[in-house]
């Protein structure tokens, strides 16, 4: 009988869903600033000791299967990075290579949740963690990052919420942290890294950390890695090539379990199995990975100007922002993104998603409503484009507010 | 609280569950006879034309996210060849490229499954076709080939068992179908065809046609796509680059929805939701095959030479094995795999499996148990390997046979 499946109507994605608009209007000759969409390599080409590396492998012949879990190679490369940056206890065995982050998500939700089941996230939280959780039965339990004190974590309020519902609690299966964070740029403390830490220990809840961005931080931010603190609880670390190596189109992600752990044991033992589902990741993307990872000095040259290049432009951004009336941004540390809150009562919109859909439409700049990140009120603007290019769409965002202001 | 999910346990890849010992052997200094992994790449060269549009794309900074359904011009060009090869009505928006086929069976079962659903296959089956599904809570009704009649489908029999179970039959959502068939390389008639497209339709289940090896067919069969038969009812067409076109490594396969039904309409937007979730697949992978399927004349110097030699391999290792007393192999005309039934009464072996494990650590020849593609008392060789190669593995197959005989 045709139907489809009750779960599959959660798999959407704010950050796309004005792309069709988008199209029609550069189809009628339009230029749209896309502010939308977080690719480095749009802006900053990717390292050519990397091609380089790529290229080789292709002209080698690497263009087989590889291991289900990813080439040893990288996986070393990958375990050394973590010991070397955050002296995280861990190695090769302890890795899988993934499709980005993306396909490690999927793998993880299904591998730990229940129809029922339950996760812990923060708002505002990247959009892509909630479509797999409910795709596979689950349910979000969302708490709070507290705009009013630089969007820090505010964990007597979570373990209050986990407490009051004790039902709710036999059902929790994993919290997720975002560090540095998408969209707010927040940079976690260790008090506040600790504090997670703890609670996820004391409500044996894995812990996932996304430290896709660990290497862009900038205003003074000090990285922590939680794999360190981390240490004897199981958790999942999800990193990969795209963000701190400049390469979002090669789609290579690390999902790393650390943990000596029976849990942690578990984990990587079922999520192997999925990854051999899919025979394994594109095999010479891997070798320009390794390569990228294990020339610290090559590496380290790119990203440091890349970092400086993203401050500048961050923080020209966040000025501009701040001298609105319609808008305030807390400062950012870290990843490329600026989160504004609007002030809805200034402006003729009866939401964030009106505000971006006449955006779009009227001056041809394209953001992300904030309450694609669970966070209504509020924009995401991609702080990566050239300053002309931001100066450009901020002006005109700063008109449109004008010009629907009450 | 710590834990897993009911499903996830049924993960598992029949064709890798040796490489554990396999490895351990090598460590040991032992080389292994590695028949049991469909490769081409490993004995073929991806061809040269394809490789240099890749190195292109990578110099000219292909490396950023692509189009959540894949580049343009690799969906025209998918369209295009099925347009081609077998007047097939579809264009590029009816086409998603996914992570390999393996990506689009994770998409197809999470889209149309239900806990309790049904899927129908035959045996033996590609093993990772059943994985996917019952992670997803559905349950596989598998019906037979017949070996006796050269491994055709009996589409009597399925009539019947679908309407033996009339309960069943509302959970029917799907039937598969792989033509060329893995492992058995048989290459099914127009006929076969259209009783499997009357049956879909009947039960109003989605064909689903996996022609990955749409292009590796000899020994005089000529090759017949459902996409053309099955117009007017839904169905999913996978294909992809691995096979074809020689470049496994790549993992780029192509999800195809010809229909201009409302079924087929919302099975495309639904996978398209779920492409959103991953952003997109390897980018530059992506102009290497659009070169690879546009440059028509260059595709067909190399497939002739690699189907010819495949053709050669393969009918030796089947006329060697067809000599033996202890098996015989109905002759292949797709695909690159021999599945020759063990005369199990002539050794002295408890199963297949029992029959794979022994001849690995014994023989150093690492095949796929029969059970594991449903159907025990077979085995699957691999005939992709050079003439040498598959004589050495054979002979000690034969040797192995021989002195476990009763």
């Amino acid at each position: 009988m045709y139907g489809f499946s009750e779960f599959s109507v959660y798999a959407e994605n704010p950050i796309e869903e004005e792309d069709v608009v988008a199209e029609r209007l550069e189809m009628q000759g339009k230029k749209i600033l896309k502010l939308n969409r977080g690719d480095p390599a749009v802006y900053f080409p990717t390292m050519k000791y990397m091609i380089d590396a790529y290229v080789k492998a292709l002209r080698e012949g690497k263009t087989r299967y590889s291991d289900f879990a990813g080439i040893r190679p990288l996986r070393e490369a990958v375990a050394a990075r973590y010991r070397r940056l955050y002296g995280t206890n861990v190695d090769a065995e302890d890795i899988v290579i993934t499709n980005g982050v993306s396909e490690a998500l999927m793998f993880i939700n299904s591998v730990l949740i229940n129809k029922g089941d339950k996760a812990v996230f923060f708002r505002p939280y990247y959009p892509l963690y909630i479509p797999d959780l409910k795709i596979n039965g689950g349910n979000p339990i969302i708490e709070r990052y507290s705009e009013e004190r630089n969007w820090e974590v505010d964990t007597d309020s979570l373990e209050r919420s986990i407490r009051k519902d004790l039902k709710a609690k036999k059902r929790l299966k994993y919290l997720v942290i975002t560090n540095p964070n998408n969209p707010t740029g927040t940079v976690l403390e260790p008090n506040a890294l600790r504090e997670l830490v703890e609670i996820a220990k004391n409500h044996d809840m894995v812990l996932i950390s996304d430290e896709i961005y660990d290497e862009i931080t900038f205003n003074g931010a000090k990285y922590t890695s939680v794999s360190k603190l981390a240490e004897g609880i199981p958790h999942i670390i999800l990193n990969g090539a795209s963000k701190d190596f400049d390469a979002t189109g090669f789609r290579i992600g690390f999902t790393i379990i650390p943990g000596k752990d029976n849990v942690s044991k578990e984990l990587r033992r079922r999520i192997a199995e999925y990854a051999k589902l899919r025979l394994c990741v594109n095999t010479p993307a891997q070798y320009a990975v390794a390569e990228g990872i294990s020339n610290v000095s090559e590496h380290n040259k790119g990203i440091r100007k890349l970092v400086a290049e993203i401050e500048r432009r961050i923080n020209f951004a966040a000025k501009r922002i701040n001298e609105s009336q319609y808008m305030s941004v807390v400062q950012p540390r870290g990843a490329y993104y600026l989160f504004p809150r609007l002030d809805m009562k200034a402006m003729k919109f009866k939401d964030d998603r009106e505000f971006v859909d006449k955006l779009l439409k009227e001056k041809d700049v394209q953001l992300t409503r904030g309450s694609g990140f669970g966070e209504p009120g509020h924009i995401r603007i991609v702080g990566l484009p050239p300053k002309d290019i931001l100066e450009t769409a901020l002006n005109r965002i700063e008109d449109f507010c004008k010009a629907h202001s009450r």
